[in-house]
């Protein structure tokens, strides 16, 4: 189950084998790109996902010395959504049967899940001390994390040990998801894509999650949410843990529903706090985590043109409003700290009140809930715990920046972690490209990481397409602000495609693009001969018209070219006098017109 | 050949009639849009495209007793693109095959050209003064024009002539297309998009041109700039011009280069004059022209990147160069405005230096075109010519405002007309992403119109779909911009939407967004079953987790709703003690729980 990209290897850099794509161009060059798609797209690795990816990150762990396995909670028939063992066998062996198209007789019931198989070792928690990546970074340990991730951005370790101590940074990794490839998420490293899968009571199959998950990380996920619903949540977030090369992202509170049959007011501190633990144990990397949502919050939704939009927030909001009491998220957060510290999950602090509508966006609610998120990164840190915040949602372009100046001003400089945001409401089916907008804006302004959006939001479930379409979206936005924001290196691929485009190296610009197989098939479509993919013009202009190679004639003519003279070589450049240029032009002119004026090249074959 | 949208019909405003698309919601209530679509879409207005739209605007111009109707330049076969009489005919046969699917014999021959027929009784020019939109404006007449488009944009015709007067707005209207509705573009009105469609020497037909433009302008297309080069050029325009009902703009030197066998060499003032009144008596709105390109400008490209993008930029950069003179266009700058203003025909002086990748972006070859644009720009307002500028191009998102204040500066806040710009290099296939980023910002900043970038930038032409999709996403671009700029009443489409939403209108959420069609199919293929179109939640979260249904559910608590209470009416408002909110929560929670707690509905059917 590996399928390499074309014209690509996987490479390892370095002890700690980070991976990298290397794409290697017709010229004999190469480029080498950041790469979150894992062992999938390395052919020499054999992937499979009864089995789980191999845990590269388990000798570091308990070569730290600081952690210890046990037991763990049992499993329970509720963890499915299920009454009874009865119902919750008969569904497995329903869903595995998709899974695995039906064959295996191993793989039909418990003995499959490997939960039971692969990891059942029991899970690893701290023998005593925080084992996050921030108590490291803040006692001056520089872990294999952080320098895995110093390799796979270009930078420094101690640099990242900074970042990390600092609070501005978070490497989520949970000790009980050893598969994991280390990434970094904080303003001074690259921007981030986050993208959300996840089954719900109306639509998918486990099959479908997992298989979602490894089509998102080929295509440049760099965390994935499991925000699944319904039946089979445990099992499904089980496949998805143990076949992830990236972080994997939760909202606990939606398990803790389902253990109540859907009923907010059930909810309780003790549900809660099980799931977290369950979750814990099985190796989700980060929780979403709605404690912002206070009592006092909820009537400044009320004058809303939307409402209240986040599913976590609407929860907390009823369940506060039912009991008429303080959220118990906000209440017991210092115990959550303590949990999350003893496994390194990290925050992500849910925006429960962002804004559904351009009408909504920046209004009280939302900053009063930042509020309260300001505070709670400080108990976080308090903890030792990694901690990001979220962030809306729709805003109009104006308004965009006075987020980030908030967000970054009240909650310490932690990790800014947006959904989009929209930038207007009147095009459901296109809100990939609306989000794009204000997601590329937001991201130049600080935000670390951006959670992708689908043409299908608001709309329905995204499919395989949608997903691409929006991990493909979201990574224009994020390289767009990484380029905006100067991060060294990241013009270096918008170069050699550029380079690749001027030298009319189609099979170059494709392999370089972010979708080579889009860009590819367009290109088919109006030249679909295999002489077009050398043509020195293209279909837009046709040979007629080439600008660019018109370009190649004039630099010819100056005797340069792409990589040509510098401008005080070439007339009109600096450090020559008028005369000398007017001769200079004048000789360059009668060499164009000696080579015979060409401004175009015969059509090819 | 008309096509209503649904739920919608075409209304008219005023004694102009202004036509205004109104959509009809469920609620009783209707929302008014701007519409450029024009008569395709009202089912009373029977359009024969071989007869041409109506000339509405023909009355007005007589009506100023200004212009002559005069014999016109005859048509030439070469204007065609043919060497002789024959050839054309020939071509010109099998092309109206293609075009009326070759059954009517009236269409076979030159009569079926509208250049011949309908409007062929000679074309209009000025009597004697200029007869532009700028000189009635600066005498302080508001034309018919004006008071169109200020019905159509909800603002005073005496603001409207004065943005016109002043020159940061243009009215492209010739007087040789009385079909046009009129429209403005300027950094004080809503921001306009346009569609470029055209054959090229590779592929496509008359019939596909027209049809793109009415496809383009029933998305949205404020104008359509009509690019073809090589055969049957003239007809193909003439086509579109009569059955357009948004002004058309050309590249006329693209046709002068057919002209002269495609030898840039061999252009002269006298094949680009020819070109230019041909196209002034066949009622183009306004002319690309490259006259920036100048002799001294071409050394500054050779050290870049991709050298000269720009079609019409490297076609008179190669003729500067071969006969190293100064560029025709720019020496003959005062005999072009001449000509313009005797049709009123609007300057887009072309960035033919425009950075073609994020390397190149505001380097010195593009900033010395903009200052030379900034001159003739002085030049065209002398002789009373409206005047906008273009702009790029790929340029990242921090150099984006640099761009506009420059534009602005040096060109006395003329219009700017940008291409995206693309925000990265590295996602062909996904250029209208990568541009809408652009797009949307820099409309911010204060572009007035942008030209779309379809998803086959780069790599082919675009056919209907792309069409479309370019489309679409530069509406946003520009609904984004008008939101962002705070434009009087652009929110009122977003909040008609988002209150659909929250008001589980689904089919008022379909019919108010930019596309109807995509954001019902998509909602189809998760919940196909009409009740869903009614179903108090959707397939994102499933009827238990609905957020908006639990916001409802808080806002009954609460006594509101969408159009609830004021903050200082609800508890934790304004005005209350901490013991009277404390109080009212209290009572709140109760009623709430009385109410059974409901934070979802059972699913319907």
């Amino acid at each position: 189950m590996t399928d390499a990209r074309p014209s690509s290897s996987k490479v390892y850099r370095g002890d700690l084998r980070v991976p990298m794509r290397e794409v290697r161009l017709t010229d004999g060059t190469s480029v080498t790109l950041y790469d979150t798609s894992g062992p999938y797209t390395d052919p020499a690795v054999s992937v499979d996902i009864t089995r789980g990816l191999p845990r590269r990150r388990e000798e570091w762990i308990l070569g730290r010395g600081d952690v210890v396995r046990y037991d763990g909670r049992p499993a329970r028939p509720a963890d499915d959504g299920h009454r009874d063992e009865r119902s919750r066998d008969h569904d497995l062996r329903s869903q595995d049967a998709v899974f695995t198209g039906g064959a295996d007789p191993a793989r039909t019931g418990h003995d499959a899940d490997p939960a039971r198989t692969g990891h059942g070792r029991g899970p690893l928690r701290a023998a005593g001390v925080p084992v996050t990546q921030l108590a490291y970074a803040r006692r001056g340990v520089i872990t294999k994390e952080m320098e895995f991730v110093a390799l796979r951005e270009g930078v420094g370790a101690e640099f990242v040990r900074d970042e990390v101590a600092a609070g501005r940074a978070i490497i989520p990794a949970n000790v009980n998801h050893p598969e994991s490839e280390p990434m970094i998420i904080g303003r001074n490293f690259l921007v981030k894509i986050n993208a959300n899968i996840g089954n719900s009571a109306v639509a998918s199959t486990i099959a479908e999650e997992v298989d979602k998950m490894t089509w998102a990380i080929r295509w440049g996920a760099d965390t994935v949410m499991d925000l699944s619903t319904g039946r089979n949540i445990h099992t499904t977030r089980e496949w998805i843990i143990r076949n992830s090369p990236v972080p994997i992202g939760t909202v606990p509170l939606y398990q803790a529903l389902e253990k109540v049959n859907g009923r907010a007011e059930d909810l309780s501190w003790e549900v809660y706090r099980d799931t977290l633990i369950e979750q814990c144990e099985q190796g989700v990397d980060y929780f979403t985590v709605h404690a912002g949502v206070r009592l006092a919050h909820v009537p400044l939704t009320v004058g809303r043109k939307t409402g209240i939009v986040s599913r976590g927030g609407s929860i907390m909001a009823a369940w506060c409003l039912a009991h008429h009491r303080e959220s118990f998220l906000y209440e017991h957060f210092a115990d959550i700290c303590e949990i999350l510290a003893a496994y390194d999950v990290a925050f992500s602090l849910g925006d429960g009140l962002r804004p559904g509508s351009i009408a909504d966006a920046n209004d009280e609610a939302q900053f009063a809930e930042l509020r309260t998120l300001g505070e709670l990164v400080k108990i976080a840190h308090a903890h030792d715990v990694q901690v990001m915040v979220e962030g809306p949602g729709h805003v109009p372009m104006h308004k965009i920046k006075e987020n980030v100046d908030l967000q970054r001003e009240l909650c310490d400089d932690t990790p800014f972690y947006t959904l989009g945001p929209l930038t207007t409401d009147i095009a459901p089916g296109y809100d990939h490209i609306t989000s794009a907008i204000g997601a590329a804006m937001i991201g130049w302004y600080g935000t670390a990481m951006l959670c992708y959006v689908t043409p299908k939001e608001h709309l329905g479930l995204p499919n395989r397409d949608d997903v691409k379409t929006g991990v493909i979206t979201y990574k224009i936005a994020a390289h767009a602000a990484d380029l905006a924001k100067g991060h060294p290196g990241a013009q270096a691929w918008d170069d050699a495609l550029s380079d690749a485009r001027f030298e009319f190296r189609w099979e170059d610009q494709f392999d370089l693009s972010l979708d080579p197989d889009t860009a590819r098939s367009f290109h088919d479509e109006t030249l679909p001969a295999a002489p077009a993919k050398t043509a020195h013009f293209c279909s837009m202009c046709g040979p007629k018209f080439c600008s660019m190679r018109i370009s190649h004639d004039i630099a010819a003519a100056y005797g340069g070219g792409p990589e040509g003279p510098e401008a005080s070589e070439v007339p009109g450049g600096s450090g020559m006098s008028g005369d000398e240029i007017e001769a200079g032009m004048r000789a360059k002119a009668e060499e164009f017109a000696a080579g015979g004026n060409r401004v175009y090249l015969p059509l090819a074959d």
